[in-house]
């Protein structure tokens, strides 16, 4: 089904075919908790932060660079502008985030993909940004256009992903300011879920918003999410011009924004949790609330990026336990502002998808799913800190995607669950493998990783003795190679195709 | 130090002794939570399930097999007792339970490493059980007492686990009957820490208590904890004699039993998570008040083992999902009824320590610490389900404890953790590595692991791209050769040969 036609007719037609298309219990549209979220501060100690934070905005302030419209809407909204220093007084910027929705929907163009951002939801998209890929068979090089393709190809090929993600790795062989149109037309072409456009340049933000505009028609998408842009804060305390004129463009859109301050403790933030979370919060309320100067009502997410240093060589780390536990604060801080949370899903500093690959992904991707984040980007592949795209670590992020959907269900107290019936049927000493409650159970009552092995020794060892980087390998090669597109429009394919080529055409290619 | 003397002679001498030896931040004798715990479920749910363990203990009733004293307990306590099988009347367990004491002490041999069990205290202790051991150069073979001693030495060289364990592998080269001997020897010898001591036979239980007498003073040791058992429910709902004679004699000497059900889901118990936990209380509570009439009083720990099964295959699966959210209704359930809980620690399937291992070993460890175990059995070494104790998964779990120690203390919030001079010092732009709040700070801001790669990949890769599991093994052969066993008492170390030998030669060898 061309299911772009979905979002422009919503005829009953239309409708029962989404409703057909809906996905079953192993392929949710994005997941709803069934457990709280792990708030580890008291409402004494959140108090505490958040007035650090507004001694922050007030006292130190926020340097806005190359942005003079940003400048005027602070000017105009009431903060204390000096040069290019803003400082903001206290409670100026909660007011002015209480236009931004608690909660939205991102449209796809199969609108069973569609995801709604905020609330109990949880939405998994891969990871975002890095120059490099690697493979087990070639090891490290800069990422290429057919890599990225391959990555949006096998996250549509994931049941456990919700979203297709941004810049999954830079496609280098292709001139930085020509590669957006190829990335934003690989989302659409290889994929039918929702995405993120560009905001490495306004005019880049821009073609990304009006590729948006030729898929889902240009008052649909000026009254509904159908990208969002991820922008970054140059922190500590500074927002640069290319990002607030890219945040402006998405917001004047309508379209999502996504506020991410970059703080490695120690280097962009203090070395203390409850300093940078601070700053983290200054730096957020800043950006989330410039959306809203620019188009009170803009769909915004308050995201969130704490890492640590290694002190003693000044290297990034990622997936330590500081940051694990601190993201937890930052969700508690992001619902008290009523506000959709992003964090950061999976990292390694690892250089293979090895035990410190996934003790380090796990332990930030559980930081995720329990502090409360509504979007979960990088969910998926990134190893070398956030430098290089794993193929084999994708698939194994994957698999824990898969984990997480079990984890967030919780635990269920239904007469069915308490299965007081197969005590009765068994008794003590006996097992329950024959029981009806398990046969009513059976299929779908424990996660089924597709890359752990749980064979006996001997079995696994006659088997070929495989570790999981070896079958996860094996697996992302299986999944390009059985992989098949979504059905495009071939008018709509064209159109994108056309608007590629003049935007091409329109300049020369930029190399840095 | 003797440190052995302490327990007997608590003079100022020794006092400032142990103050001197008493551990710095680095070297913690357990951990005391700076996080609440992780409660996922309200009141109402909880209530279903303990709702349906009374149902259960009610209804269905629970074996005792080969024990009479125990069913005379029983009877005489006011349950129903019809040949082995006891029902209890609802309340009854409840009633028993309140003499148990919500938070012990665990004696060590050096008092610095006293454990406190219960409340916000966190102790790691090894994996316990494996008939194999396993290490990259050698595969998977036998278990040895060479290779116990290896394992006992491993975790007294681990800044980061705080209690000795029990039979951290199966000494397979010593006979059944006599093997708790040299067990219980190598932890009072090569370790300094509490430890476990025999469950397999009464017998061997009272030697492993008696052992502990000549190590603290018998007075001493019938009113302290110095030595702990570890007893498994054969579940469903049976209670071998084994086990129950074995832990009432731990009981009757004040000593401290640990209570676990081992249920995985599908055959020990339901495949549905609150059934297995509604189980899993019924048993634990029946086997913790029967310590409570061997010797109310008597310290007793709540403990917890849920996994699930691939039910294509049969097989046990760990460190998945569905058992790392149900600890943490345990969790809960065990603090409703004010004892100490134990739980399992870090599990995987895996047959190397790969990124399955490390996957499953951070999501079920996680999920230890988040839902309050105070007693982490399985803290480190376990791969191949529970059948081997991996030498490199045994390091990596340890630096995954260490991790832990950072965890746990979660987020601080006073005036030098908010960092506040830290942004006056520097302001938008500036970084924070040579701010006095970093100097402050810089030693202990992070957890260091002993195993993560956080260089650059090309630092990396010139020092010979080597994933975390060469790096462990290169690991535990260095601390193996740089361990120092803690100095012991001459004249108690040969009382203990002394006891072995003269054990040992009243028995003919046991070999199953």
């Amino acid at each position: 089904m061309t299911v772009t036609e979905a979002p422009r007719s919503r005829s009953g037609r239309a409708a029962r075919r989404a409703e057909r298309a809906a996905p079953s219990v192993l392929r949710a549209p994005y997941i709803v908790r069934g457990i709280p979220t792990y708030d580890i501060l008291g409402e004494e100690s959140l108090l505490r932060i958040e007035a650090t934070a507004d001694r922050i905005l007030a006292e130190i302030g926020i340097d806005f660079r190359d942005d003079p419209v940003a400048l005027d809407h602070w000017r105009r909204a009431g903060a204390e502008v000096d040069g290019l220093r803003v400082r903001f007084p206290p409670g100026l910027l909660r007011e002015i985030l209480k236009t931004a929705p608690a909660e939205f929907t991102q449209h796809a163009r199969n609108p069973a993909n569609n995801v709604r951002i905020g609330g109990r939801n949880v939405v998994f998209a891969p990871a975002y940004g890095s120059p490099f890929v690697m493979d087990l068979d070639k090891g490290r090089r800069f990422g290429t256009l057919h890599d990225f393709e391959n990555f949006v190809k096998l996250a549509q090929s994931s049941p456990w992903l919700h979203h297709s993600g941004g810049t999954i790795c830079e496609p280098t062989d292709i001139a930085v300011n020509k590669r957006h149109l190829d990335m934003v037309y690989a989302h659409i072409k290889y994929s039918d879920r929702a995405f993120l456009g560009s905001v490495t340049a306004e005019e880049r933000a821009e073609d990304s918003i009006e590729m948006a505009r030729l898929l889902f028609g240009r008052d649909f998408t000026d009254q509904n999410c159908v990208i969002m842009g991820n922008f970054n804060v140059n922190s500590p305390l500074v927002w640069d011009g290319t990002m607030t004129r890219g945040l402006r463009a998405y917001a004047r859109a309508n379209q999502g924004v996504v506020i991410v301050p970059f703080i490695l403790g120690g280097a962009m933030g203090p070395v203390t949790n409850a300093g940078a979370i601070a700053q983290s919060l200054a730096e957020t309320m800043a950006g989330c609330a410039l959306t809203q100067l620019e188009r009170p009502g803009a769909p915004v997410i308050f995201g969130n990026f704490l890492s640590s240093t290694a002190l003693r060589s000044g290297s990034p780390t990622f997936g330590t336990p500081e940051p694990a536990i601190g993201s937890m604060v930052v969700g508690q801080l992001a619902r008290r502002l009523n506000l959709p949370l992003r964090c950061s899903g999976n990292f390694s500093n690892s250089k293979l998808p090895d035990a410190q690959a996934m003790m380090e992904g796990t332990m930030s991707m559980l930081a995720a799913v329990q502090c409360g984040a509504n979007y979960v980007l990088h969910s998926a592949g990134f190893l070398d800190g956030l430098l290089s795209m794993s193929y084999e670590k994708f698939v194994l992020d994957c698999d824990l995607c898969g984990a997480m959907h079990a984890y967030l269900k919780g635990v269920p107290v239904g007469d069915e669950d308490l299965a007081m019936d197969a005590f009765e049927e068994t008794g003590p000493g006996m097992h329950f493998f024959g029981t009806q409650h398990t046969l009513r159970h059976y299929e779908t009552a424990y996660w089924d990783s597709e890359l752990s092995d749980n064979e006996p020794f001997e079995k696994w060892e006659a088997a070929g003795q495989t570790d999981a980087a070896t079958r996860a390998n094996t697996l992302w090669k299986r999944k390009l190679a059985t992989y098949e597109a979504p059905a495009l429009d071939e008018g709509l394919d064209e159109a994108l195709k056309d608007f590629v080529r003049q935007r091409k055409q329109a300049v020369a290619d930029q190399w840095y």
